[in-house]
């Protein structure tokens, strides 16, 4: 696996911790950290540990800004440690890149280099979100912005195979995001992707509203990239407000101050079942070769999840299951079509 | 002010306690029932009121149920407490609807009877969400599943006077919602809302994202009714469930269930703050007219509110202010391509 050891807001100074205590929890694991080499090895010999047969360094000697426009990235920074990891899984060396990096640019470089799988249109972004019933995989959360019908297709289709490798969940439930005033219930190529899911390749469920996402009514929700990264975002920030308003009127007096300290071990279950750390890792779903995508702000608990979600993939072999299941939802349409 | 009262879930027995309610509280306020006289009058003797000159039964036979289509609520159903209220407005009898009942149908009857403003493409669903700063105005909710850039335009304007009009505040700042992944920051029809929105006719602040909406970070937020209502319902379904955890880890064990008395008064803060019923009310905006869509699950106190906003609607003219905005809004730019 090779990691992008200066991306996201922290660079080596997460990666690195989070890459040791992968590497302790994992004895098959085997590491690369690209970036610069001799912040590297400082950033090693500063936590006294150091390169070894599960974890070496190759040098690269620049790094993609998180603001840098992705097209800028991708033609000028050739020797970025973004570039350089992904270059690894491309060549085979490794079989997985985990970055902390600019989504932008990570998305167009992953897709220039390492392109999209046979019958697959465009990558998309993936990641679980907490449930009542567990956790749903939602995509795509914003890889791109308008899909037509058949894209929603292939996001159902890798969607589902992303849940039955992770999960082990034999025929995950997937339904497509709609909206629910009932003058106008869907709008258009929402409609068409549910007339393609008909062919059974995945186990569709059929429309859900936002609400289902948290609700847990299916395993796999399915939206464009716009609509999935406003439910993310807009998720973000009622949590973010809640929290807010939650520590605000535990502190309004000394009487709430001592309830909330009464509470702490209540608050603290809490923080852990909804820790946006647990659920660091969202999977450019779509390419050959598994990329993942760690929040920028990630520290190492966060980071080393996104390790361990590209481990999974690796030993689920995900890319080559989409492969297959495209492939065949494709042939089973021409088939039908020559019928 | 004209009530659907055999609307939403509950009907009379919701829409009768909140109308005397709300005429125990406003000394001018005149409001008429309608629907089922029988199921009125019973309802009224059983709160031991009766009619009045300031609330008057209106008699409609007919009820439009929560799940018919629109289109035949619309042209089958013309003696229905939806379609009588509303007619009351169109009459200039009343300066106000409000309704609990099914949203499509409201939507296409208010349509089809008040007309949309000139200059006003199509009306819109707009409501107050709460937000760490007070609460944003969010619109389209849910009326229009695809927006032009127009129509966007047009909700910006609509969004700033309600604003204006019910919150007081002089230049309201307006955002438009956008994705944050930067490779496309942003989609077409919204990057040229963007542009229309640079001729000042309200105070545009430029992108924002899903947090924003609860990060207070703009008074107005203004998207295609798909992306809105998808927002609302990831909002409802994340909201319900933290509530959920929050029951679930307080009720673990005897210690926590205590942590949980002492912090009643807390938990209690955090729910009014949050309580959904003080945010009841949509407005149908566009419309020569006013009409408020209430919850269809409003209690008493909730559907007290929407007759509070409706009131305050109609005491600050949202429909002509709008008609004002919209109109010189059109002729500036009219005038802006003579040149």
């Amino acid at each position: 696996m090779s990691l992008d050891a200066m991306g996201g807001d922290f660079g080596p100074s997460v990666v690195v911790p989070a890459a040791l205590s992968a590497l302790a929890e994992y004895n098959d694991l085997h590491l690369t950290l690209v970036g610069r080499a001799e912040a590297l090895e400082n950033e090693l010999s500063r936590r006294r540990a150091r390169v070894s047969e599960r974890l070496v360094i190759q040098p690269a000697t620049e790094v993609v800004a998180m603001d840098e426009s992705p097209a800028k990235a991708l033609r000028g920074k050739k020797d970025s440690s973004m570039r350089v990891a992904i270059d690894l899984v491309k060549t085979g060396q490794c079989d997985v890149m985990v970055s902390a990096g600019n989504t932008g640019a990570l998305m167009a470089t992953a897709r220039f280099v390492l392109k999209t799988l046979p019958g697959v249109d465009r990558p998309a972004i993936i990641s679980a979100l907490p449930s009542q019933r567990g956790h749903t995989y939602v995509l795509d959360l914003g890889a791109n912005a308008d899909c037509t019908p058949e894209q929603l297709y292939q996001f159902a289709v890798m969607g589902s195979v992303m849940c039955q490798a992770v999960d082990h969940i034999a025929r995950p439930k997937v339904g497509l995001l709609n909206m629910g005033v009932e003058e106008i219930k869907g709008v258009e190529r929402v409609k068409q992707a549910a007339r393609l899911l008909q062919d059974g390749a995945v186990n569709y469920y059929g429309f859900v509203e936002g609400n289902d996402i948290y609700g847990g009514t299916v395993d796999v929700v399915v939206c464009d990239g716009f609509v999935g990264n406003v439910a993310l975002k807009t998720s973000e920030g009622l949590a973010h407000m809640l929290s807010e308003f939650i520590r605000q009127e535990y502190g309004r007096n000394s009487l709430t101050k001592l309830a909330g300290l009464i509470s702490l071990p209540v608050l603290k279950a809490l923080k852990r079942r909804m820790d946006p750390r647990l659920y660091n890792g969202a999977s450019l779903l779509g390419l050959q070769g598994i990329v993942i995508k760690s929040h920028g702000g990630a520290d190492e608990l966060a980071f080393a999840n996104a390790i361990r979600l590209g481990l999974r993939a690796a030993q689920m072999s995900v890319p080559d299951r989409i492969a297959h299941l495209v492939g065949s939802a494709l042939q089973a349409r021409a088939h039908g079509e020559g019928q």
